[in-house]
């Protein structure tokens, strides 16, 4: 795809739009594909973004709504009218709906929810309620169940009658429920094949399934369907009834923000998901929420220089090395901090065991600290001709090093423990530590070693 | 899980090593979940994992191979005997095989594929030839499939005679193909169900299914996924002849994947993922391989500050600020990274758009540059009294901030055009360039004001 025709598919859909043209513009909107929905959807401006999703009908408006990243679809929805947006919101997937609107603001969602009817707007209250992260904010609710009484030729009627209708459930499963709507098994489309037509369904279900209870965590079940090779596990609630759905689908992709969300924090994007199609005052307060901390915490780390002033003064060669260090031990200390992350998250090491990490850590440390400090030792060296220089900068970079990497492997382990997210903290807290560290180090050791610091 | 009771499962496995109960230990290993076995595996000694993976029959060491992440896996049987690791690997899924054979080194991967018979190394050679991003490396052999003139009493008949060999198949869709197993079409289970039992296949096969080619690339296969709501596509090769089937679930977990290993390069874990369970040499390696092209890149920004030495000795309070200047620059040109790169796994930004971009960023390095040049400003006057010492740091720093977004937010857009991996080099290059023009900022203004710098 090259930019000339993408260029070519906004210039038609703002043609389409102009013309009012519905049938061909939801036709055309058919035919692309899924991040040529987003690209478009981005390029356009908000009145004909708005314009293109109430020209369409709600449901190929949900189309293209699905497509979109939530925070993209909730900034659109957001300014349309509340009973234009419902309509769309209606017609997505249970599990894509409660994402959507946990992303708009509360007024926004509001006025939505009102524009719904009583039933439609509890039933997605109540997804809401749930968190994101458990089993029921991540469930869907279009499954198909029937009642042990049933006979399997009954079912295969149903099955027949609704084909349409069940055509947007991924059918692989059949859930057997008592007359109370508890859950009692499920059944493979296949077994129905095999079985006698008159037979009830309470006598071919299979009772031996994990049903798990709605609150279970993101963590929990990704441990269950890399144990079990299911397609999915019915939730219920804490009477056992059956509420819905968890597909390996659903859980794969959780998991996949999960680790987009934690890599946004650690590169300091937090306070969630920024498009450049927001508003830049938004985009601009949240950038700054977490620089203005980082500022707080430079100031800090500094303010060691600050204290040897008159060192540095003496020897002024030595604050070409302080960023330097300063850096050097914020990149070593950071691969400590993913290893450990990538650790935590694989399930070798568990949150609490910073020993252990720390002395794998350590040995690392040592030999990574004595090449670096070497290296640039011996730049030091060289430059000035005076070895004593390049102990002290050698020898504060090489200490540094493994100051750098004990906290870094320790830190997310130790937050972990103690329920703070790792990775939001682990870095600003890294690199305030040895930056302080490595310039108490650097001009600690310029200020025993100052006589002999002359050049 | 507390941690007790994980020490007692590690001790539980080391009396059953012991004793060589085979039953027992294959029976408490099965009992155990996916992350209960990595920890487990992790805690062992090389020695001791590896007898337990011979005391277990094949299938059973298989299915412990499988709950491990790939890197882990292939350090264990790499030092394994051969044999013993082939007859492993065989009973692996088609998929996991592959993955497996690639991370071995060279020549633990020969030894093992000389092991198996032609046939199976031939069709493990075939697979790792793929590149592991494509529909090729991802796929899975295990499929059903047809010949198109098969009736549908015979398929039906097949299906039930075989249950217990599909039922490792994850079967949803057979797969019709011509005599010279070419593609055709597919069949849901459910169409079958449906069927007469005299038609043949090729009456009520689908001929309208996308089938892939094998070189199709990730970023194709997910734009797929997306647009369809299918559990899998057919794989075929270039003579259209049908080689696997590639299904979601692959997609989702390669995509987490990349994303996991992008944010592992950015943190500077390049040259593969790092268990801390692996030799210390390679580790160290691998680390130091990245760290000494940062000390290099390093050396070169803080070559200004050495230019400026004379302006400094005379200002020796800007050595204080020079640091955070550095690591305030690095942090707004991260965040900016992170936005694209986002960006562009998206589809919002295509390769090349680094003008849009660039746009977008410059109104908030704006604002964020006045206020956190105010706010550094603001400090350098209050602690030295002097308003052009403020005016220097806060003039250096606003400046830079809108140096440090502009080039964190085109970067990655336009390295991804000339196909460099922006998840690599875009940070190195940030922090470079950001340090080289933030010192140069700094030091340059105070020379111009050099005069009215006294306090």
């Amino acid at each position: 795809m090259t930019r000339k025709e993408k260029t070519d598919q906004v210039r038609i859909v703002l043609t389409l739009l102009e013309k009012n043209n519905q049938i061909e513009l939801a036709d055309f909107l058919e035919s692309l594909t899924s991040s040529e929905v987003v690209y478009l959807m981005s390029k356009l401006r908000k009145r004909d973004q708005h314009k293109l999703l109430t020209i369409i009908n709600p449901e190929e408006a949900a189309d293209v709504i699905e497509e979109l990243p939530d925070s993209q679809a909730a900034d659109i929805l957001e300014e349309m009218k509340a009973g234009d947006a419902a309509a769309i919101i209606k017609k997505l997937n249970s599990d894509d709906r409660a994402d959507l609107i946990i992303e708009l603001d509360k007024k926004g969602a509001e006025a939505i929810l009102t524009e719904m009817n009583a039933a439609e707007a509890a039933s997605i209250r109540k997804m809401i309620e749930y968190h994101p992260r458990t089993a029921g904010g991540l469930m869907i609710t279009e499954y198909i169940s029937y009642q042990a009484v049933s006979t399997v030729k009954e079912v295969i009627n149903d099955l027949r009658g609704n084909a349409e209708k069940y055509k947007n459930y991924h059918v692989r499963y059949i859930y057997v429920v008592s007359e109370h709507n508890q859950f009692l098994g499920v059944l493979q489309m296949q077994e129905l094949l095999l079985a006698r037509s008159d037979q009830k369904l309470s006598e071919i279900v299979i009772k031996e399934v994990t049903a798990v209870n709605a609150d279970t965590s993101l963590d929990k079940l990704i441990d269950l369907f890399e144990t079990h090779n299911f397609y999915g596990f019915p939730v219920v609630d804490d009477q056992h009834h059956l509420i819905g759905v968890i597909r390996r689908k659903n859980i794969l992709e959780a998991k996949n923000e999960r680790t987009i969300h934690d890599h946004l924090q650690t590169q300091g994007i937090v306070g969630g998901d920024e498009l450049r199609t927001m508003p830049v005052l938004t985009r601009s307060k949240r950038r700054l929420s977490w620089l203005s901390v980082n500022i707080i915490l430079n100031l800090i780390a500094a303010s060691v220089i600050a204290f040897y002033q008159e060192t540095l003064s003496e020897v002024i060669a030595l604050a070409v090395f302080l960023p330097i260090i300063s850096d050097m031990s914020g990149c070593t200390g950071n691969q400590a901090v993913a290893v450990s992350m990538r650790e935590l998250s694989l399930g070798i090491v568990r949150p609490g065991e910073a020993i252990r990490v720390w002395f794998q850590e350590i040995k690392v440390g040592l030999i990574n600290g004595l090449v670096l400090g070497f290296l640039i030792g011996l730049t030091a060296f060289i430059w000035k001709g005076n070895i004593y220089f390049g102990l002290v900068v050698g020898g504060a970079l090489a200490i540094n090093t493994l100051v750098a990497v004990s906290i870094g492997g320790t830190i997310p382990v130790m937050l972990k423990k103690i329920k703070v997210d790792p990775a939001l903290a682990s870095g600003p807290i890294l690199t305030t530590i040895t930056d302080m560290i490595g310039f108490f180090l650097a001009l600690g050791f310029a200020t025993i070693a100052l006589g002999k610091l002359t050049f």
